[in-house]
């Protein structure tokens, strides 16, 4: 039986769920490194529903659960019936939907809450002492819930090439709630191996879409080797 | 300037729209190849929505071009301001969206027909010789409208392995639209010279996501390959 590892989603669509390519750039590592994937989504309804052309919301509300099935080609489970005990890996892709939807760091910033059942799974995860991956606007959720951690959300602001860095701030927020923030390029990963957390920038760079495949190539490697190392 | 390709989406999801891994697989091979690719959708409304848990219809109905904006992250134009002349190919990825909003095949079969635009953008390139590129169900789009051409939408039903290729009757399909099918397995790609259509199977395959990754990137290096030749 190969690796067991498992997605947590937020939705579909960069905006307001689960950011689309992270999401599948994870699924195509994972899938050859021949690991078994089953992915989850919490049954909540979203924070809103953003029309990604234009950029504004729109109504109806959609529901996180449904919507992430568009990800997972149907398969996909209510987070409440996550236990950790069955997996050997857990992997958040960003995405507004994790700061929206999973937390309310989007609205409230550092004085964010989390979803109760995404900080029970980060917990049980933690404590299990079984690898978290998480990229791009992710690892606020580790920075909350797993005070003093260590991420890469990249890097801040930057005054020679300005566009690089749009989120540059998250920098702060992460340092602000207690994490160390690793500065890195997005096809780069760092590993926490204290707490076993290993995270990539992904798109909080703005960068060629290859770049940020290969980052979260090296960020599932990186959870699968610490897989391998505790079995 | 790098080359100039072009994706049409056909919304956001394998049961009523684009095919989400086929479409960022594609937009990865693209990107490493430093190609500058704009996305387009046509401005309809989709032919229904799936609930893609449930796997059922649920309501209201989605637009196509907003909803392929979820992919594009924003960056999508309307299909009629597409010129061939501007761009250097096209492709278009699978699910269910290229046989329910880009075309009637879902619902008619071999009686199918393609939306007029959809219809003017594949005869555009064809008449330039401009590559084509089509995976999963979207070379349907080909055979209709390019009779006699070559393409791959896998194989038929399988004895052996029933329930490896579940939509083989699109084998027949394409043959009673005229055009030739070369079996081919997820991993593996067609190129029909004369017309310049190059063709990959897809998630017409029930594979590993990984191999459907290298099917696509073959396909779209086949498809820049020949707009090398060309150039």
């Amino acid at each position: 039986m190969g690796l067991q590892p498992l997605l947590v989603l937020s939705g579909c669509g960069v905006y307001d769920g689960s950011e689309i390519h992270e999401s599948s750039a994870i699924m195509v590592h994972l899938s050859r490194a021949q690991a078994e994937t089953t992915i989850f989504a919490p049954d909540i309804m979203q924070m809103h529903t953003i029309d990604h052309g234009k950029g504004e919301p729109m109504k109806p509300d959609r529901n996180v659960l449904v919507e992430s099935a568009r990800i997972a080609r149907g398969k996909v489970k209510d987070l409440t019936e996550l236990h950790a005990e069955l997996y050997d890996a857990v992997i958040f892709p960003g995405g507004f939907g994790a700061a929206k939807n999973l937390s309310t760091f989007a609205v409230d910033g550092t004085n964010m809450r989390v979803n109760p059942e995404v900080e029970r799974v980060l917990r049980e995860f933690h404590v299990s002492r079984k690898p978290i991956g998480l990229c791009c606007i992710a690892p606020v959720l580790a920075a909350k819930v797993i005070p003093g951690c260590e991420v890469t959300v990249g890097k801040e602001k930057d005054m020679i090439e300005p566009k690089k860095w749009p989120y540059g701030d998250t920098v702060e927020a992460v340092q602000k709630l207690g994490a160390k923030n690793i500065p890195l390029e997005a096809n780069q990963h760092h590993v926490d191996k204290k707490n076993k957390i290993v995270t990539t920038p992904a798109f909080m760079c703005e960068t060629a879409l290859h770049n940020i495949f290969d980052g979260i190539g090296k960020m599932v490697d990186g959870v699968l080797k610490l897989v391998k190392l505790r079995t």
